[in-house]
């Protein structure tokens, strides 16, 4: 039976400032370093082991993983790092303290930026400090001025079915650390999840997030590891 | 110009306790952690930088590249990690303190097992507690039972030649985290040091060594890092 583990990366600095980050690369806190080897010590002691990784181009994911996979024994498994697994990129909220965003343009127009399926917020202006286009790991990507959650989705979807689902069909055993919203994209398509309800659904820091896949992929259960 | 760094993995809990390591996957000590860091930190320092990473599928190679990477803000950098970077199998050796393996087996035994190009020492019994065959980082790979550093050559050179060299011929900046005897076996090979001189080349822990090397990846010139 194929196994897949989602992990979303610990709590970040902007987690915690209560920031908009999507593409922003911030790191984790003493506490999401925490979570994230707690997250490897958990999948170690419940028996679950990987064949193969995949996870964002930002910090805060790979360092996830690495801590995890520190936490097992199992740093010496391959990586593969890809930018479709990055965060939603929130456009100009980026670098925007949510309070103050939604004491700015109104608590309904924050909810739909941060809640709608498919209403990006406005771009990121050019010359922003936040702007990403002389950031040389994006070199040959068209970066996303914004993105609805079905942008992102968008991007997403054609990694699992180039890279991720060939993986995990061909028998390995796949860890995705990732972000809210790419992982969003994943559960949304492996638990057929309505666009309406997608959005609502939480994706709690560094809780691995377990699903029992059928032969042909489709998802047969999904549970938080600490829960069993 | 193509560029390459070598780094040996930062202090491992072996290196302090004057113990063969070998393949035993013995993890860094704090002052290797630190020495990591500092690597990073001076090549990031000095403007070094990468488009690519090699390294063993030893926890103290692997760990010395991720926080030399986190310290240049290069950890989305893709990682390729591979048995053939991993240091020298010692055989019966491993786990011996060096000290108590001189005083049974006498300096010079010792000295021809350490130095010598060609000899390698016996090889590990069936069954020792540093046996790795149940390792699965190693399934489908001959494990070796004792190697020379004229076998680890053997085995570090071929990988060169298929993954490493063509990265470089390609335009891509590399850096490879390794070990005492793999890295020796790519400055001989890079340097043309003869056989009876090799042996004897220190190379010390968490010092970046920059090559500068010509287009058809000759050396121009070696030098450590610290010392430009």
């Amino acid at each position: 039976m194929p196994t897949l583990v989602l992990i979303r990366h610990g709590q970040s600095a902007w987690n915690l400032e209560n920031r908009f980050t999507g593409w922003w690369d911030v790191n984790l806190t003493e506490q999401g370093i925490a979570e994230a080897k707690a997250a490897g010590e958990l999948m170690a002691a419940k028996g679950l082991d990987f064949d193969m990784a995949f996870t964002s181009l930002q910090t805060r994911a790979i360092k996830t993983l690495n801590l995890a996979l520190e936490a097992m024994g199992r740093l010496w498994l391959p990586v593969e790092k890809d930018w479709r697994l990055n965060e939603r990129h929130y456009g100009g909220l980026t670098g925007l303290n949510k309070a103050e965003t939604a004491a700015k343009h109104g608590d309904a127009q924050v909810k739909i930026w941060r809640r709608s399926f498919d209403v990006p917020p406005p771009p990121l202006e050019a010359g922003s400090e936040w702007d990403l286009s002389q950031d040389r790991r994006y070199a040959g990507i068209a970066i996303p001025q914004t993105e609805s959650l079905k942008d992102t989705i968008a991007r997403v979807l054609p990694y699992w079915d180039a890279r991720i689902a060939p993986a995990l069909t061909s028998g390995q055993r796949v860890v995705i650390s990732a972000h809210g919203n790419s992982l969003r994209a994943l559960v949304k398509h492996l638990s057929n999840i309505p666009d309406s309800e997608i959005t609502e659904l939480e994706i709690p820091t560094g809780q691995p997030i377990v699903y029992e896949l059928a032969d042909d992929l489709s998802a047969k259960d999904r549970y938080y590891l600490s829960e069993r």
